[in-house]
């Protein structure tokens, strides 16, 4: 863990994802492209790159007796649906909330 | 507790609601950005800030033998779908009635 | 009970709603008013305050073995859609038929 | 059982709805208001009364292995949507056939 | 059984209907009539008469263990939605595959 | 087996459909009326006859313990539906990839 | 395995699909006729071949207790439905994330 996580963990301290959901700061362009994996501008569903800041505990099972387990967590590099969730700013970056279905793969 | 919440625990004995759904009061945009935490006046799906006022029981399983668990309780401030639910007023305060799966996080 | 409620419960005899239908006896505005919580002009989806005056036994769960309990009952204050559900007219009086997930919160 | 019901009993013996469907014959509106209730013209969803002249033995639940109990019999008199259901003619009288979950209440 | 139904027999033969599919003759208007059920041109929603000529086995509950059985069998006289199903030739003659669903009720 | 069905036996070797398809290769219109059955040209629907050349081993029931069994096994003669399913060619032939669930009948 | 899959063979370790999914390389034309099995200019819906380059663990069945297996594997060639999915390039190649379901046979 670097100086530069350090607002990140900040955040998963403020913002608790209820069920299944997790928040997402996007990886800009440019860092995208230095891991060799890249989406084309012609893609006709462009998904994006991002990092898991804060994860949910997973959703309940229809009779409310367990949750269904998480396939992501903290620190996860994914890649997610970009036209996907909602967007929050805090302390001046912006982030977004999905649901892990919106999650595509972990970029390993 | 503070004086200030006390009309809001008045609340909470005032309106039970049913089954998964929550009474929330919005927080007013300056104690937002004080908290560090806002939404941006470019997000495509804007999110807003509020206390859970008032929670139901949990609605109950497709048996009806049990209740689902609620992830929310009085008194956390969360964020929430901000075209979500419907509006009450109690006591000449704006309120607004919502189910848990529109509560996107808990703001801690 | 006072002589008000009688026609009431002359009704609840009258009419049994089946699985979880309620029939419910709209409160007037002045009397809304009156306890505190009403609904503004300005709500974009206006809920309505009423009386519960008859409850179905609750529908049955999938496998047809048991139903799932009504959380209102007979007396309850509620707050519901105000566009929910069925008119009828009784005795010259209007009712409405709806779903107990019609029903937002009991007003205690 | 008086003479005017003769008919009736007839064709509960001549049409075997499946499932969990009813047959009825609609009230006129005389009677219905001769019973102190009626739907007022100005309604939204108008129900209709009528009598339960044949009554399926409900449907199967998911599993196929047992069926989900009806809660209406031959003989309710019940309200329901009016514009549910198919049409028939049966020996020159107007019959409808619903679903029970198209019926709202029996009028006890 | 009489010689008119023996092209009827051949068929059942011929065409083993899906899960929970039935093969029906349509019952002509006049032989409807004289039965003394009929549907009137003025119904929203005709149904029309007819005959099984070939019964599905069932098709099988979500967890594939066993079938829901049918409530109908060859031979049955029934009402169905008369612009459900795919329509077949057989040796020169029009029959209807549809869905048990789909049949209203059995004509006795 | 003749000569004939030679290059099917192999194409059931090179495409093995996944879950609950079925690879179909339709018969031609003059086979069909010399079996007796056929689809006419007026038809609202109009199936399709063709002949199983390869099935899949059923698709996992909710739970995924154990798969919901197919109906259909290769060889055998069905009716689908005509505008099911998705085209692919095989050394020159054109075949179909349906769901089980869009064939209607065995044609025995 | 060979030179020429090495590639893949870094990406799998790259691209971990969740749930479900699967990566897959899409097969150039002229290699898909090498194999005999194309796709006609006329399909209505045309699929494409490709190989699986990464697989998901099966998603969760409805409990959370147990994943629905995969029944397709890394290496395996498919028939896929070409408009499925999401595309994305890594180290200058594209290729498909798309759901088990999207995939019509495994081409043997």
């Amino acid at each position: 863990m670097t100086n530069v996580n350090a607002p990140l963990i900040t955040l998963a301290r403020k913002l608790a994802p209820l069920a299944d959901r997790v928040v997402i700061k996007a990886t800009d362009e440019a860092e995208q492209r230095r891991g060799g994996l890249f989406i084309p501008d012609t893609a006709k569903e462009k998904p994006q790159q991002g990092e898991i800041i804060a994860a949910g505990p997973g959703k309940f099972d229809e009779k409310g007796g367990q949750r269904i387990p998480m396939d992501v967590k903290v620190g996860d590099k994914v890649l997610y649906g970009k036209y996907s969730g909602t967007e929050v700013t805090i302390d001046g970056e912006p982030y977004l909330i999905l649901r892990e279905s919106d999650v595509l793969a972990i970029v390993g």
